[in-house]
């Protein structure tokens, strides 16, 4: 199987042969694919034809494919098919975090209706605990199906056990290991456990050394703790060490990518998680909030600067340098919180640093702020100015304006972190407004002092 | 074994040990740690500390740990070693892709003296063959380690062939099929070969349906493949289709990540990857590079409104509303286009449709605009403005610059990926220039024709 991406020839082909009922052709072009790459052609298909092609599935695939559609398209597809259905024909064939997450995005009474139905206790019973957890959390993370022994066992009951809890898992990654209490106590090699004699106690075979999580860890730690020690899946035990879950890193690879999403829209203004497809009143609504916020950042700015009406009319050249201080203000501010949001993230930065970190910045931005002034004292001189009062103002300006906003841009994030609000906060819209405003009255004030003082 | 976080007061401790040379005592704390956090450790030591707790570590752990240390300092510490125990200890007991990068890592002198020390010869072709691959790559990323059966082979063959593999792997994620050619045919469950009869063929057994890359496939479409479609290990293939290594999860997270980093670190004004641990010099030239644009940008600005002095001599009120107008055009360029490069980012957004995007930007922008100029409209009534000329001039260019900013932040990133530029670029500090110089252009031309007119 190749990757396969989704083209409007592939669509208009497939919506044809919907059209003229011909299921056999559907079938031929549809049913070699993966089931991510089904669902998303459903996605781009009507409600109705997208039952069309589902209803050709085989119910294996088509809980699989169930599992692929996001969370809005679902409720509306779902609510096409009896209860029954969904129950016997699609939630059986699904993974139990997956199933959770089909069952958690549907209204309460769709959900009992379906749980009615389902003849397997075991998976229901897994769904309900499963839904107890927090989404944002381990628990919500994890999957019942494990491939788990007990130490007391040997190889040859561990081959025979295993062979049964396979039939609910795709592939088995790890091998857990517990006590008579279903405790943790370990992992067991597969390859160690194949090439040993059937008779070998667990107990001389498991490592001890496993790296887990208890159920409450929030899913950005887990995230890390994946990450940190490369594992490609880590078992969740519960508050008293039992083996409750395991979550795999394809799991984990969507909170790692939502978190670096969630920074970056942070940082460029937008308040909820939005995509190119969302509706525009959607992103309206994500983008509005900020701007508001900037525009009356902006009128506190108009009226600080009202406040030197008569310096302006006397000396228009005032007005000349107001854009490249606020802009170098934002620039500054911006990349010292991004730098100190990041090193948050990643861990890299100790929190309990703070001092240090802001001390650097203030030798790196003391650096940046001298370059800088140099550069503008000597652009200024380009500009006809009938006095050296104003390259000379511009320069001091500047040099304060610098030094100040990579200290803010630097100490706000990591106060915002003290207080447990999100750092990244400090990176949007809101760091680059509070420089504006800052630095503006930095210059206006040092702007009158030198005026003057000529 | 939990997972482990290094404190000042651990390594305190760890460092009393060092000095009075108590081996045991520092075997006693360190051993028990997983190499990644040994290799954390390590960072933090001095070097003669680093190489004394090295030194007491097995061979295993030693390559592990050698694996986990980033490339600067792991030059320093390589070099204070023989080529010879290099050669023997570390890299005979790291895995392909790690020995290749940290091979790769080295100056082409040293590496060819630790070449000309191993004694596995398969080794040693394996690693020179990862260092012929480009690291941004399949093949760059890729591990020559693998499980792979022929499909004429029975079961039992298969079994007794993995044993033998098996040794030079950690654990096996997925067993692959290749034909006599080596071709890769399809992946073998191993869940179903340890339940199947032992002469069974695996003929019988494999099924076809992989998903696989080409050695010069990029990372960036190794990660979007493996996230698209779940998968925790991905068979990489030659031109001619042969198996050559794969590609496991961990190695592609680090992509994700960094990708993700890079957007949001162009997008604060920083020129390369830089983190909180890097020294001031390091820092001043990653971020003084946008700084210097900026104020060119800010001096042409600067000129601009030279231009209008004698307007601002008579209307200084005229001054007022440039930093609202600057930053709000700012603003909705960054947010514009940070929705068009996640777009980009997660395929979300198909770059054949350009025009469908810019049409329903111009929807979003024509809302957001007619809102803010709306309120922009009431707050200018508040200050005590001799007519409504200034009201309406602010209002009808803050209308102007929001639709201009967020088409040209919509339609620049898509020009730039057409390009095959890196779309992010438009992010940066560049738009908010852009946006900057034509908003103020916007505002002092509205500004002179309304103001002359009342």
């Amino acid at each position: 199987m190749k990757q396969f991406e989704v083209t409007e020839d592939f669509l208009r082909e497939l919506e044809g042969y919907i059209e003229e009922d011909n299921k056999e052709k559907v079938k031929e072009i549809i049913l070699p694919l993966h089931s991510v790459d089904i669902a998303e052609i459903l996605a781009d298909l009507d409600n109705s034809s997208a039952q069309y092609v589902f209803l050709l599935l085989d119910d294996d695939t088509a809980g699989e494919v169930l599992a692929h559609i996001n969370d809005d398209e679902r409720i509306g597809f779902l609510n096409s098919f009896p209860a029954e259905t969904i129950a016997k024909r699609f939630i059986y064939n699904m993974d139990t975090d997956d199933a959770a997450d089909v069952m958690g995005s549907m209204p309460e009474e769709q959900r009992d209706e379906i749980f009615s139905h389902m003849d397997d206790v075991e998976q229901a019973g897994d769904i309900v605990e499963l839904l107890n957890y927090d989404e944002d959390t381990a628990g919500g993370l994890m999957a019942k199906e494990l491939a788990v022994v007990n130490e007391n066992w040997t190889v040859l009951t561990c081959l025979r056990e295993l062979s049964r809890q396979a039939e609910h898992l795709d592939e088995i990654y790890n091998i857990y290991v517990v006590d008579d209490d279903d405790k943790l106590k370990g992992r067991l090699s597969m390859k160690k456990m194949i090439f040993s004699p059937t008779s070998t106690k667990i107990n001389n075979l498991y490592y001890p050394d496993v790296i887990y999580v208890k159920t409450d860890e929030s899913a950005e730690a887990v995230a890390h703790i994946m990450q940190k020690y490369d594992l490609v899946a880590i078992p969740v035990v519960d508050s008293i060490g039992r083996l409750v879950g395991r979550i795999t890193i394809d799991d984990v690879v969507d909170v790692i990518r939502e978190e670096a999403e969630r920074d970056y829209q942070m940082m460029s203004g937008i308040s909820q998680e939005i995509d190119t497809s969302d509706s525009i009143w959607a992103q309206t609504r994500a983008r509005l909030p900020w701007l508001i916020i900037a525009l009356f950042g902006g009128m506190i700015s108009a009226y600080m600067i009202s406040r030197y009406e008569a310096e302006i009319a006397l000396f228009p050249v005032t007005a000349m340098f107001i854009p490249v201080i606020t802009a170098m203000g934002g620039n500054v501010g911006i990349q010292s919180s991004a730098i100190v949001v990041q090193g948050l993230a990643s861990n890299t930065l100790k929190a309990n640093n703070s001092w240090r970190n802001i001390m650097k910045e203030l030798g790196s931005s003391m650096l940046n702020a001298t370059i800088c002034s140099s550069v503008i004292f000597l652009l200024t001189l380009l500009f006809d100015l009938d006095s050296l009062a104003m390259p000379i103002a511009v320069t001091i300006s500047l040099f304060i304006v610098i030094i100040f906003a990579s200290i803010f841009g630097t100490a706000f994030p990591l106060m915002l972190n003290k207080l447990k609000i999100d750092p990244a906060l400090a990176t949007g819209p809101f760091i680059t407004l509070t420089n504006d405003i800052i630095g503006l009255n930095i210059y206006l004030i040092v702007g009158r002092i030198i005026l003057t003082a000529f």
